[in-house]
C-alpha cells in the first residue's frame, strides 16, 4: 500500500484524493492545505488525518509519496521539501510559471534520487495515448504535420486568470508536453500568436483568450495548436498526426453514444464530457496507477520534471514570439 | 442518338423527360398524356412533340424507345401494345397491382423480343450497390442477415393512396427488389406486419402506414425491412449487409458535409436528401444510361420484367402474411 | 455496508465479486460455488470466506442479500431458498429456461416481501437508457418502431449451448426485456424466424445461430430483433427508437476515440469492445449500486422477477413461432 | 445561348469544355491552344471549331467571353487582350505569378467595363459555402478561429513545381482565397513554416511540400492553413469556423456512404474523391452556371479580379515569412 500525503485540496486535489482512496493500492495518508477548512472535508470524506503543515506532513515516516496539487506559485517549494525528504512525488503542472526557478528547482533536487511523476494528464488518455503509439510504431509513416485542437467550456474567473501565467503557461502547456509526447522530439522554433476575442479585460492584463502556435521539430515535422478559453460546445479535444503513410485522430468523447436525428439535424451526437475532471477521469486513474507503480515498484516515470521544464520553455517562447511576431529559436540547455 | 417516346408526364415523366433532353446520347421525341396540358407542358420544356395519342407514338417510326411513367393501371396495357410495335420499354415501378395481368402481360409479350428493363431505381445507387458488389464478391463471406430501413418523409395524398395497392406494393416492393438483387437469391418465406400510427384513415381503407418484413432465402439468409411512410427527419434509405466475414452498410446522403456543433448537440449533420427526386437523382441518369445501352447496344436491361413479376410476388405474399399471421411459403412459377 | 454472498463463481459471478468488492458501500461477505476451489480463488483474491454450503450462507446473520450468479438451473431453487431466508436478491438472468418453475418460484416466495432484483444489464447502459429516457419524455413522439441488433463475437461452447435452452432464452432473452424496457409496453404478439449458418452442430440440438423477431405492442408499435451468435467485428449492440417526432439511436461503444486514414479505408474506427464483460462495465457497476440502494435504503429494484417472467414467455413465443412459423400472441397470465 | 473560347486545352481546360459543352446555356465556340493536337482533341470531342490564334479568337464577333485555362504565365496578356477586346473572361487562378504584373495588368484593363471572373472552384463547393453562409448569417456568432486542412493525393511532376511559383502561389493561394471568402475580411498578418518532407528534390529549387499558415485578420479572428503536397489516404479538404456561438465544419467527400465491418477496423468510410476534378466537380459546374449569368444578364461575378490580386499579396507575404521567420503585415494598396 502506498501511503500518500496530499498537498493542496482544492478541486483537482480533491479529484485525487477521491482516486487513492478508491484504490487498493494506496491509502490517503493525510491531507495539507493552506485552507484548514479545505483539508479537513477532504480528510474527512476520506478517512485521513489532516496535516498540521507541510513539514509535518513530510516528517511523517508513514507516508511513502506526496500528490502535489497547490497552488502552481508553491510547487517548486514543495518539490524541493519532499525531494529533500526522501519522498516520490506527483506534481501537478506547471512546475512553476519562472523557467528561473524551475532551474532553480532542479538543482536543489539533484542527487537526491526521488522520482518525480508531472501530472500531465493527457499523455494517459487511451485515444491520445493511441496515437503516440501509432506514431511510434510506424504506422503512418514519417509524422509530416501534428494538430492539436484544445479549447476550454469556459473561462476561469479573472482571480485566477491573473495569476495563471497566461495561456501559454497555463493552458496551452499541456498541448505543447502533449506534441513532444506525440513527436518523440522536441520543437526547435515557436511561433503564435492571439486575441482577444471573448473576455476583453484579459487584454488589461497582457493576457489572450484565443492563440494559434506553429512549430518545427529538428525532423521538419509542424506543429499547429490552437486555443479557446471558451467553446460553447464544450471542452474539445482533439488530435491529428498526418504521415507518409496515413493520419490518425483522436476524437472528441462524450458521456453516451446517442444519436438524434430530428427534422433539423441528422445524427447529431451528444454534448462533449464537460472539462477535465470528466474527459479525462480515466487518465487520472492511469496517471495515479502509474505513480504507485513508481512508488511500490520502483518504475520509472514516463513523465517527468523534465518534461515539466521543457514544456514551459516552450510557453516561454511562445510568449516571446506573440509579443515579437516572430518565430522563436529554442533552446533547452 | 436514342428517340425516346415518353408516355406519362406526371412528376416522374417530368424528371425522366428533363433526363432525357439533358443527355447526349438521346432525344425526346414526343410526350404523350392522358392529361394534354401535362403532356404539352413537358413537350415544350424540352422542344418535343405532343403526341395525340399513344397509338401515334406508337406508330412513329422514329421512335426507338417508349418510357412509361403513366398511373400504374395502365403499364401492362402499355407494355403490351409497345413490345408489339418493337419499341424497347422502360417502365416504372410497379408492373401492375395484379399479379393475374402481370401473368397475362407476361405471355401476350412472349416472342416479340423487345428488351424491357424495370425501374427499379435503387439498383442504380452507387451506395446500395456498392452493398451488393462487396456481397458478390465474396467481400463479407456469406451473406446471412440483410436489414433494410425505408422510410419516407411524407404521406402520398388519400386519393393515390386508394389505388396504391396498399404499402407492400407500392413502397416496399423496392425494397422486395432491392433484397433480392442484394441477396442473389428469391426469398421463399415471408412474413410481415404493420399498423395504422400515423394517418388513421389507412385503416379504413384496409392498409397500413408502419410495417416490418421478414423474409428467409434458400440459403437461410434472412431479410428485415422496415417502413414508414412518415419520418419527419426525411427519407431515410438505410441498408446493412452482415455475413460470415463482416458487415456493409449503405448509409444516408445528405446535400453537404456539414456539420454544426451547438451547446446543445455535437457533430450534426445536415438534413438528409428530401425524396426520391433528390436521393436518387444520379440513380435516375444511371438508370437512363443503362436503357440507352439496351436500346442503342443491345445490352441486356439488368433489371426486367421477372423482376417486377417477383417483387410483385413476394408484396402478395406480405399482404397474405400481414392478414394471416403466418409466414407465407413463396412459389414464383 | 451492504454484505453480500456470492452464489455462483463463474466468469461473471468473479466479475460481479470484483465490483463489489471495490465498492465502498459493500463488502463481499462470502463466496459459495458447486466447485471448491473456483469459490476458494474468488473468495481469496477479495478477502472473502469461502461458504461450506448454500444453507449456511443464507444462516449466515452478517450476510444481508445474495447475488445468484450460478448456472440457470440452479436460480429457481436459490432465489426461493434466499427469500424464504429473508435474504434480497440479485439474480443473473434469466430466471429459469422452463416457465413453469419460474411460475411455481413466483407462487414459492409470494409474500416473503423480500425485493428482488434481476441482471439484465443493458438497462443500466447509459446510450441504451438514454434511448428509454427520451421515448418516456415524448422527444421522439409516439413510439412506432423499435429495432435491436444484438449480435455475440463468438460462440459458447456446444457444450454450455446445449442447457442454453436455445438462442432466445439464452441470448434474445436480454433484447426482448430491453425491448420491454423502452417500449413502456408488453409486446402481444411474436414472429420469429431463425437459421443455422455459423455452427452447423446447433442444428442437432434444433437450436439458431441466426435469427430475426418481430413483435407488436397494444398500441401498435412494431419491434425488430436480430441476433447473431458470430459477428467478426466484435459484440454489435444497437437500439433505434423510431417515432412520429423523430429517431433516437444507441450506437457501439469503442476502447477508444482513435480513428485511422489509409489509402483503403478513411475515418476507420477502432474495434468494438469485446464482450459483454467489457460492453457493459459500467452498466453492471450501476447494477450493482442500484442493489446497494436497494438493500440499504429499501429502494424498489427497477427490473425484478415480473421483468424476468415475460422476458421468458416471450423467448418462448418465439420458440413456438420459429417451429409453427406463425405469429403467437403473447398472454402473461 | 453564352458562346464561348476556351484558351487552354489541358486537363482543366478540357473539363471546363466538357462542362460548357453539357450545358444547354452555352456553347463551346472555339477552342485555342499552344499545342494545337491539343486543341483539336476537345475541339473535336465537343464539336468546336480550332481557332488559329488568339487574335482570331478574340476577333470572332460569335465570341461572347472566354475561359483562360492555359498556362498560368499567360493568363495576364490573355486577361487584357480578352477584356480589351470586349470579352468577358473566367480565368483560372492564379491570375499571375508575379504581383507586378497583377498590378500592371490591373491597370492595363481598367476602364474596360468586362467582368472578370476568377476560377476559385472552392467558393462554389456546397459544403464549404455552407460554412460561409453560417458564418455570414451570425449562426456561429463572432469567427474567432478558422481552420482549412488541405492537402494533395500526389505531387505534379517536378517540370511543373519548378514553375508553379511554390507552394503557397500554387496551391495554398486556394486557402487564402477560401480563407477570405470565410472570413468575410481581409488577413493582416500573415506567417508560415515549411519543411520537404516527402520530395528531397524540392529543396533543391526552395520549395517545401509541408506547409503551415497562421493569419491574423482585423478582427482578432486567427486562420490556421495547413497543406501537404502528397496524403496517401486522398484529397483531404476540410474547414473548421469556430465563433463564440458554436462550430460548423465542411467535411469530406466520398463516392458513396458505404460503411465497412472487419475484424480490424469498425464503420470505415470509402476513399475520399481522388483529386480537384472530382471532389469539385460540381463546383465547377456552379462555378460555370454562374459565369452564364455574368455574361447574359449582366450579374457581378462573387469571386474576381481583386480576390485573385488579394490571394497572391498572401501567398507573396507567406514566402517572405516562410524565409524570414517573422509574421508580415499585408497591405493590399
Amino acid at each position: 500500500m502506498v501511503r500518500i500525503a496530499l498537498l493542496g485540496a482544492g478541486r483537482i486535489g480533491a479529484m485525487h484524493a477521491a482516486n487513492i482512496a478508491a484504490s487498493k493500492r494506496a491509502t490517503l495518508r493525510c491531507v495539507y492545505d493552506v485552507h484548514l477548512a479545505a483539508a479537513q472535508k477532504v480528510a474527512k470524506t476520506h478517512g485521513a488525518k489532516v496535516a498540521p503543515s507541510v513539514e509535518a506532513a513530510l516528517a511523517d515516516a508513514d507516508v511513502d509519496a506526496v500528490l502535489i496539487a497547490s497552488s502552481t506559485d508553491t510547487h517548486v517549494d514543495l518539490i524541493t521539501a519532499s525531494a529533500k525528504a526522501g519522498k516520490a512525488i506527483l506534481c501537478e503542472k506547471p512546475i512553476d510559471l519562472s523557467i528561473d526557478r524551475v532551474e532553480q528547482c532542479r538543482r536543489d533536487i539533484e542527487g537526491t534520487g526521488v522520482p518525480i511523476q508531472l501530472g500531465f494528464n493527457r499523455r494517459y488518455d487511451a485515444s491520445h495515448r493511441g496515437v503516440r503509439e501509432a506514431v511510434a510504431r510506424g504506422e503512418i509513416g514519417n509524422l509530416q504535420q501534428l494538430i492539436i485542437t484544445s479549447r476550454d467550456p469556459g473561462l476561469a474567473p479573472m482571480d485566477y486568470m491573473k495569476v495563471s501565467g497566461g495561456i501559454f503557461r497555463d493552458m496551452t502547456i499541456h498541448d505543447f508536453d502533449l506534441a513532444r509526447f506525440i513527436l518523440g522530439e522536441d520543437p526547435v522554433e515557436v511561433f503564435a500568436a492571439g486575441s482577444v476575442m471573448i473576455e476583453p479585460a484579459l487584454a488589461e492584463i497582457g493576457d489572450v483568450d484565443t492563440a494559434m502556435v506553429v512549430m518545427k521539430a529538428p525532423s521538419g515535422a509542424l506543429v499547429h495548436i490552437n486555443n479557446s478559453r471558451l467553446a460553447v460546445y464544450g471542452y474539445d479535444q482533439r488530435v491529428e498526426a498526418f504521415g507518409s503513410k496515413g493520419m490518425v485522430q483522436s476524437e472528441n468523447l462524450r458521456s453516451s453514444s446517442l444519436r438524434r436525428w430530428t427534422a433539423h439535424a441528422t445524427d447529431a451526437q451528444e454534448p462533449l464530457l464537460h472539462f477535465f475532471i470528466q474527459r479525462y477521469a480515466q487518465a487520472y486513474l492511469d496517471e495515479l496507477n502509474e505513480f504507485f507503480d513508481v512508488v511500490a515498484d520502483g518504475k520509472e516515470p514516463s513523465v517527468g520534471f523534465e518534461d515539466g521544464r521543457k514544456a514551459l520553455i516552450l510557453a516561454d517562447a511562445a510568449w516571446e514570439s506573440l509579443r515579437s511576431g516572430e518565430s522563436v529559436e529554442v533552446s533547452y540547455d
